[in-house]
């Protein structure tokens, strides 16, 4: 069964905000994010809390920066990387809005968008926003170890990033529109290396472009850009060489969240950035921006996700990836 | 603004599985399962995997009792207590269908049946499952203790339930429908106390049954059961008080899943059952077993979640909870 969502009535973006920490800001896509702190902190005393006070932030300025009241906000679709998600539950624990808790890995951002907008454009809310968020220091101490331990890292290993992204949706906004949707299924290739993420969601990725392709008849050309967040430099490879396999050539068309974020020769983050706050947050600025300005007019999003934890891994489990994707377009630029 | 979502056409129930520990299949429901597993191992090497296995049987009995195959589902709305909610994530890998992890902790059930039916009613599925799943074992050594170790339990702690419920819904169904639902806001009352988790989802209850019953118009004699997903011993008493100095008195119409899954008097689990298995399975047995028998037509399910993380306690915050509601009616007893 086709599992493709064509929006009859697609969701328009109203607003969207991002928050992140000084490496981020220190990247190519620096000057682009709304906020940033110097010290990871944002004020608090523990990682975690400062990941919750990040997200916060990022989320009161989304509210200011459109002019929404929360009480006009029928519901908030947010998920992150900490145990139970808990920089979400508490991030957001003030604001008076009806909470959807999502986990889906680093596929949370498209995740949280594809629901958000099948809300609004099944008429069931009138304004809804989509929020994720990652810590480089909470994911370490969760996933790896404590930042002070100072383990070494594979080339193959990403660099979860600091950053929290939020966009708003409802049935009128400045754009872009949510075209279509398509959620993704859990695959697993087999993969058991927890330090070479970018191998363990590629074939996910290929599941979700292809899928996609075949059920709304278009073709790499029809689009922009093909955003993937994030599969890093050994993930991207792999998906370029999978594609072609598949008779598909993305050269030229496709590029990594992971691989945008930060310098990669200059910054010292091996195989680039990951996290659900990357996708998040380079979409919430960069990416929405340039849509704004009319440089990309059709735009695919397709949030990867490895659903491991760090139990399954002791555990000597492979680790299964997904790969959620959303389709952004211009206004009046696809006719129905 | 009113969060409360009435559907123009109600989503229907088409089936339900459960599948329960060996504690669970000596309670008072025992018989009501579909399976139970004598060691609560389901064959597995390691308890998360377990747990996973308990999933992925009930999942598999839900499409046989049913009769549909994974290729006419649009969508599993999932998710459990695991860190990175991990037993759904391995349990429902191997079906081919989209998937969406949710991380509600004990709200999980309602929250997935409140998403599920969102999309059918919205015209965006066709059909679709919502599941939620928690291991005794599980939770104890991820939230408390290994079970090797022997810890005393206090009068307030209730007992994770080890249990998988599934429903799916779809537009045509023997029923009951899902007539709406309410989605909770994140409530933090102040609770620090990570063995009182009845007193810290209470006012969550509290805030979602009030603002339910003035946004629809509707009083609690109006409903033939109204149901909680757990609060256990200590949290119902909690809301029958809180409910009445609201002004609404709850006596004889109130129950909670926690208390209604164990004997409480023999089998030494204190303040009840809890983990969103309980009310999945709980639900998905003698409540849509019930409702299918007209012994009851129109039941308010609320599941209640507590937000918090094992890191997040030691940290010295407090308990925000949350409530999701879902309103279940055999098809002709509500006028429109």
């Amino acid at each position: 069964m086709d599992s493709w969502i064509l929006f009859q009535t697609p969701p328009s973006v109203i607003g969207y905000a991002s928050v992140v920490g000084e490496k981020e800001h220190e990247g190519p896509l620096g000057g682009e994010f709304d906020l940033h702190d110097q010290d990871d902190k944002f004020g608090m005393p523990t990682w975690e809390q400062s990941e919750s006070e990040m997200q916060r932030q990022m989320f009161q300025l989304l509210l200011k920066k459109t002019g929404v009241g929360e009480d006009q906000i029928n519901g908030i679709f947010a998920g992150d990387l900490q145990n139970q998600c808990a920089a979400s539950g508490y991030g957001l624990k003030d604001f008076d809005i009806p909470f959807f808790g999502l986990y889906g890995a680093c596929s949370t951002m498209a995740e949280s968008i594809m629901l958000a907008s099948c809300m609004v454009a099944g008429g069931l809310m009138q304004k809804a926003i989509a929020v994720a968020s990652s810590h480089f220091c909470t994911a370490e101490r969760q996933f790896r170890t404590p930042i002070e331990y100072g383990g070494q890292r594979t080339p193959s290993a990403q660099w979860t990033v600091t950053a929290a992204g939020g966009v708003m949706l409802g049935k009128d906004g400045a754009g872009p529109i949510v075209r279509s949707v398509l959620p993704g299924r859990v695959v697993d290739a087999g993969i058991k290396d927890a330090n070479n993420m970018g191998a363990a969601m590629a074939p996910a990725f290929l599941d979700t472009l292809t899928r996609f392709f075949r059920q709304s008849g278009t073709q790499p050309e029809d689009f922009d850009l093909i955003l993937s967040g994030d599969l890093g430099a050994v993930g991207k490879d792999i998906v370029l060489e999978l594609m072609r396999t598949q008779g598909y050539d993305l050269t030229g068309i496709y590029e990594d969240c992971g691989l945008m974020i930060y310098d990669t020769k200059k910054q010292d983050v091996h195989a680039g950035g990951s996290g659900c706050g990357c996708s998040g947050a380079v979409l919430c600025s960069h990416i929405l921006n340039r849509m704004r300005r009319g440089e990309l007019n059709r735009v695919l999003l397709l949030c990867t996700g490895a659903m491991l934890s760090a139990g399954s891994v002791l555990q000597g489990l492979s680790i299964p990836g997904i790969a959620h994707l959303v389709e952004f377009c211009n206004k009046g630029v696809v006719e129905k």
